[in-house]
């Protein structure tokens, strides 16, 4: 029940695409992740995905089109919806979701697939 | 699936402890409130509450002790725990939980009541 500073938990870490657990709401994660390059698509067939960003831009593309959103700014994935986030710059994001999704949704498991996450 | 700028949503209202529902992810509301003042003890048995101060400093209080909240944290009331928010100036928060939660929980419907919440 202590207090989350975001930025001091953005500080514990320089991994991208590996999101770090920073509290939790009934059976939802709140997580931290950094990023910078390109994930892959993907989707999460039964679960929405809140992206808030705090540092940075962080583009989301759709099949139909792209998302760009800078600090202060957040959106939610819909369930069933393919997406694959990509940042030209380094970006860190505030993500929630309920517990147990896999980072990389129904896309076959690779190298940018996160089954456990630190908790920091 | 558009997204949302908190900034510009802000603009939008002024009135406060009247949250406003921005977005949802499954079955929970994300909301923007603005708070001055005091608000009143309450508890909500069965849900968690988040709160991550925008801008402004929000204390909420605990039988206990007081946590402090500024711009960037956050924190998570857990369910059955006794609170009551409060803030010398005004203050803005992104507050999720499940949807339908009262905002005043166990206490008595009074003035600060808000059953039914404005989607902007």
């Amino acid at each position: 029940m202590d207090k989350v500073n975001i930025a001091e938990k953005l500080n514990q870490f320089s991994d991208h695409w590996s999101p770090k657990i920073v509290g939790e709401l009934d059976d939802y994660d709140i997580k931290l992740v950094k990023v910078l390059g390109e994930f892959i698509w993907h989707k999460h067939d039964d679960e929405d995905e809140m992206f808030l960003v705090i540092d940075g831009e962080l583009n989301i593309d759709f099949r139909d089109r792209t998302e760009t959103l800078n600090a202060g700014e957040f959106l939610v994935v819909p369930k069933g919806v393919e997406h694959k986030p990509h940042a030209t710059n380094e970006c860190s994001a505030l993500v929630m979701e309920r517990k147990g999704v896999v980072n990389t949704g129904d896309a076959f498991p690779g190298e940018l697939t996160r089954d456990t996450l630190d908790r920091i």
